[in-house]
């Protein structure tokens, strides 16, 4: 929940950009009095939409009050206008804001179909609203988490506490997936609030390691939106501050736990999702290598296939380890699905009736677990993916512009 | 056709090891006295089959006189056994042609389930019925063809003719190919053969170029089988030789063709394919780029489903493109589906009643050309892939060990 940690407000309203007439815009703002640190990670996608342009260059200063985000269209190959309109949405929410702050301190972003012109009047409009209900305090948390979804089933939020020397702080998040959501940070969109007093400089590379070990391991579908981020807003509400090394390394794990809460959340309610596949790499020579093995098993559309069938398929799951390009040995490698054991040291081990029993009720679990050891080395890594059914293909074929 | 070129043998079949009952054997042999040149490229996937494993050191000498291919059951994950099994398929194969053929000269082949173990005294049993009969002459092309196959819905075949300066040479090949397309050479099976007389060292980079010019840039679901190849066994019987340089250009282009040709029945035979997607690159900065935009667009389940629904979305084009890795500027980018331009320097182009007529009749076609221009350099490449359907899913889903 994003108005847990003191001092933030949420507020959201319908702007006319669905068919479905749902919710599209949210705002999230600090409302302590106070500097607010900020950080941020963006899709390396190289055709980014405008407000990853704009939010990049924002949070660059370090310091943002407020978030921004519209659904519905999103604010993708807009050119010159796109930009505009972006710097709008920030101008709005800024002025409406009130109390000095300036454009800069707000983060746009954006999500929905690209290739509808954004109609950016209804926008401005619906900030307009919104903004000055959240100093009324009449904001609403939930509503705020529905209006930034687009084909996701349900909405994501998370809280995690956590102490520090000078006192407790609280972390606060909502997010939105569905589809195109896969690594190359960031992969979709994430807002995360707390009351913690943190430095934007500590904050940032925090951040980046947080979303390397969850947002980046994640996949839906291999794909990479041009439109996805993570932000961090940091207000001091709590009066806990994140100085001594013993609360960064607290604080730090704190944003990883929640950052992993989402993702886990996200990859759940991926489109046309029934079955997760939590894949674990060990005994690879580098963390690089891990990282590739892990991904290469997630994005295989056959692996993926077969998980939906119900079929541990370890003859996929060789195919998709040896394309992966890491170092390997295919006497040293061993496959575990299920807890049961597939392949040990490169061949196939022979299954019992209870072997075949577990291993067929494990794959009907609606989150299985696969454990890849390369036997090369100490590294390791661990994926989150999901199966490819036929209604992902119905969704995506006919969502359409 | 295997078989068109002069001094070729080929016959297949059934040894049972399709729940089916179709035909699971073949065996083409030159038999044409004197030497044969041989050339082979082969997965990159570090979990090759064994097959892979013994081709590839056989071919290594550059002198060949046979292929022999299982289907059904791939030789894979299989140990120290499948390289038993891959040997012993080798030298029934010399023994049964007799003339001084040693198992060195036999290139095997193995493509089906995986995780299943090879009744290889059937195999060998169907070799020894198989090989007497191409020396008789009785052989049947289509029928090896045939026999090649899994879970293709036809066989694909190709002849083709070159001029050359000592006389006209003949080229034949069959594949087989349907899921676990995708780049990283060789895509899948492919046995090509000519009576032209060519020197293996000359014809071993013609094989790669062409292979990586076409077999490597097709994609079905971006999978690598740990089990494809492409061989190419040249007997000299027609008298023609690549000799002159103006010859190895002529050989090469024939080559490049019978692989561009072949390369796009098996898009066309892919798994639950119903329609292909033509993607042509161009204006990019190396041909590194055009390579993995093109492959970055026919890769992407989300272009895929687009194109299924019969929707250009140049939205997901520009995600595509843009989470490629290749240099670019949004605001050069260009982008035309069917004839219609969508994108033009990274903005969208407003369509009129006659263009989007235009879109919508070529988004119904069975073959869909998309041009992408990067306004970077001069560099392409064309890729050809398809799109991602419901019986995509049901058969990979389904089709289980």
């Amino acid at each position: 929940m994003i108005t847990k940690p003191k001092g933030f407000a949420a507020g959201a309203t319908t702007c006319g950009l669905k068919p479905s007439g749902a919710a599209d815009l949210a705002v999230i703002a600090s409302v302590h009095e106070g500097p607010c640190a900020a950080a941020g990670v963006f899709t390396k996608n190289r055709f980014p939409g405008a407000p990853v342009v704009v939010s990049r260059r924002h949070v660059r200063a370090g310091r943002a009050r407020a978030i921004v985000c519209n659904s519905g269209i999103s604010n993708v190959g807009t050119g010159e206008k796109g930009l505009l309109d972006a710097a709008g949405m920030c101008a709005t929410v800024a002025e409406k804001l009130g109390g000095g702050a300036t454009p800069r301190q707000v983060l746009p972003a954006s999500t929905g179909i690209i290739g509808v012109p954004l109609p950016i009047d209804k926008i401005i409009a619906g900030i307009g609203e919104v903004v000055p209900r959240l100093a009324r305090g009449d904001e609403t948390d939930e509503a705020a988490a529905r209006a930034i979804l687009t084909t996701d089933t349900r909405s994501k939020a998370a809280t995690h506490r956590v102490k520090l020397s000078t006192g407790t702080a609280t972390l606060g998040a909502i997010a939105k997936g569905a589809g195109m959501i896969a690594p190359n940070m960031a992969t979709m969109l994430a807002f995360v609030t707390t009351d913690a007093a943190i430095d934007a400089r500590r904050l940032k590379p925090m951040l980046r390691a947080a979303a390397a070990a969850t947002f980046n391991r994640i996949s839906i579908d291999g794909d990479t939106s041009t439109s996805d981020m993570v932000l961090v807003l940091a207000n001091g509400a709590s009066g806990a501050s994140v100085d001594a090394a013993d609360d960064e390394l607290a604080f730090a794990a704190a944003l990883h736990d929640l950052c992993a809460d989402l993702g886990e959340q996200l990859v759940r309610d991926g489109e046309g999702v029934t079955r997760l596949m939590r894949v674990t790499v060990t005994g690879a020579a580098t963390e690089r290598d891990a990282d590739r093995v892990g991904r290469s098993v997630v994005d295989s559309p056959l692996v993926k296939c077969a998980l939906h069938g119900g079929d541990a398929n370890w003859g996929r799951l060789v195919m998709a380890v040896g394309k992966s390009g890491a170092t390997l040995d295919p006497l040293r490698l061993s496959i575990t699905v299920g807890g049961v054991v597939l392949l040990r040291d490169g061949e196939p081990v022979p299954r019992k009736a209870p072997e075949q029993r577990k291993l067929e009720t494990a794959m009907q679990r609606d989150d299985v677990p696969y454990l890849i050891d390369l036997g090369q080395g100490e590294a390791t890594a661990t994926w989150i993916g999901c199966d490819l059914s036929r209604e992902y293909v119905a969704i995506n074929a006919d969502y359409t512009t």
